[in-house]
């Protein structure tokens, strides 16, 4: 492991996975303020990653930290029905920071950008205790393809575009194992280490809306559809069923409890309390229906809105649960 | 001091300070992404402004805090030539951190973006050992207006906006002996914790460089001419007078040493080392010299690009100085 001596050596690092040449710059990174070309208007998102809050260093690699940094700002792209257009970066660094370590951070935020032609627009460098990440993302949308939450009545279908439950057994598994938990739960863990942002859903559906004219909420599932249903559907209520648990959800809710009733519902609830699975979930009015599950295609039906406020599932009454960094 | 006991409870102050509905906004804070209304180009900078690296608490107010964090950002805009258009801000608190803490890094940040009418676009919010800014400006640009670093030839004009210097001192003197500084270095102090962006400077040289096809160059002066002026010539050198040193630059330095001729010579060494005085410094070619200096009321004609390479600055040949966090 080599020590980083100077700015100028995580810059060339920088440089080498993204050229500050790009065709969206009008201005390149190295200036006081680069430049990017903009239409009529852009979705901005910015997330925090921090080491021991949102990541450990003992079951990321460097390449993880970096895709995951990204991937979370981008899946916000995603559920707004936004074009990924760029993004710019506060970094700072341990004291003990190894080239490697920021070689690593790069090539996998380089491995996800890469694909969607995203320019590092720039950011600024620090020291700090731990490893603190905090990526603002910028997408191209236009107000009538912009996907909002709140925007639902009763009677529209509510949908599900990629895995809920998968992300938070990935979490138990690694922070119980560290990385041999790979062995066992490969995909729970991938889910977790290096979730895939549904952008695909977001730009169909929004492109669906504007078409249509049509009644479409959207929002990324990041805090668990408990948490985070209220804030798509406001006062309003779900009637919902779950799909049907991850074949690694139910061996593992099989290795938390015997009985085989009480690990199926372990295995339904860790679902409904999920965290981190980057999937969306969104609603639209029933007219759109057909269309929003072909645009899907690996895509769920979870059930309907209803008008009484009260989130129902698989038979149970819910309450709002999440996580909030400052409860005490 | 009351304790913050939920995201909710922060979120409700930044709303306070920052309503969510904004002109520029076509979709507000509370959703996966905000919106901003964009025209041809966007100038983009992130900063980074955390405790004990760039800032300490000890002699900060919370209000301070929140200007600078704010404040270092625009003074890139303003480098730039940029219109100031929105921020968005990546806040990390540590676990005691107060509701008067917080409201106040808010009502610090408010009281710069209020006059600019700078709508915050949305953030994100964690927990941390130590307070921890990163802040992600936007600024209204088109190419013709964007002013970069690196556009000088032999023989342009060097100007000013702003003092080098002050804020150096300040830092010192805050260091030393706390707030109570204030009472003797009053501007010194000021210029460390409350720097007054230039954006005045850089949007009037950006349209003077789009109306007459100019040759300018501008960039801000943030780790001191020494370090930064490389910066702006490139392989060019220069020949200059710095100006006179302030007052309180001259009794800081008649306070460090008793040989007035060697207090003369370190005063203007500390202006030339300087250091976020978040001044601006440029170069135009000669034709527009006696426009740019019409446009910047307050500046001062440092001197002339040269073509050898080397600084030159009373009487001295530099040597290139600045910080870098990196370096062992």
């Amino acid at each position: 492991m080599s020590a980083i001596t100077s700015e100028d050596s995580i810059l060339a690092i920088i440089d080498r996975h993204f050229p500050s040449e790009h065709p969206r710059l009008v201005l390149g990174r190295g200036d006081d303020c680069c430049v990017l070309a903009t239409g009529e208007a852009l979705a901005v998102s910015t997330d925090l990653f921090m080491e021991d809050v949102h990541f450990r260093r003992s079951y990321f690699t460097p390449e993880d930290i970096g895709w995951k940094a990204l991937a979370v700002n981008v899946s916000d792209l995603a559920a707004a029905g936004a074009h990924p257009a760029g993004f710019s970066l506060g970094l700072a660094l341990p004291r003990d920071a190894s080239t490697e370590l920021v070689d690593g951070l790069f090539a996998g935020m380089a491995e996800l950008a890469g694909p969607l032609s995203l320019p590092l627009t720039g950011g600024d460098l620090s020291v700090a205790d731990r490893l603190h990440l905090c990526v603002t993302v910028f997408g191209d949308i236009t107000p009538a393809t912009s996907l909002r939450r709140r925007n639902a009545s009763p009677g529209d279908l509510i949908f599900l575009g990629g895995r809920i439950g998968l992300a938070r057994v990935g979490l138990k598994v690694l922070e119980a194992q560290g990385r041999q938990a790979m062995a066992v739960y490969p995909e729970a863990c991938a889910a977790h280490l290096r979730p895939e942002p549904r952008l695909r859903d977001g730009m169909r559906l929004g492109a669906l809306q504007a078409q249509q004219d049509g009644r479409i909420s959207l929002m990324d599932v990041s805090d668990g559809l408990a948490r985070d249903l209220p804030r798509l559907l406001g006062p309003l209520g779900a009637d919902l069923t779950l799909p049907a648990p991850h074949p690694e959800c139910l061996s593992w809710a099989a290795s938390q409890v015997t009985d085989s009733r009480e690990a199926a519902e372990l295995a339904l609830k860790n679902c409904w309390l999920g965290g981190e699975d980057y999937a969306v979930v969104g609603t639209c009015e029933p007219r759109l229906a057909a269309t929003v599950m072909t645009l899907i295609p690996d895509g769920a039906v979870l059930g309907r809105v209803t008008d009484d406020g009260v989130l129902r599932w698989n038979g149970h009454t819910a309450s709002v649960e999440g996580f909030d960094h400052f409860a005490s």
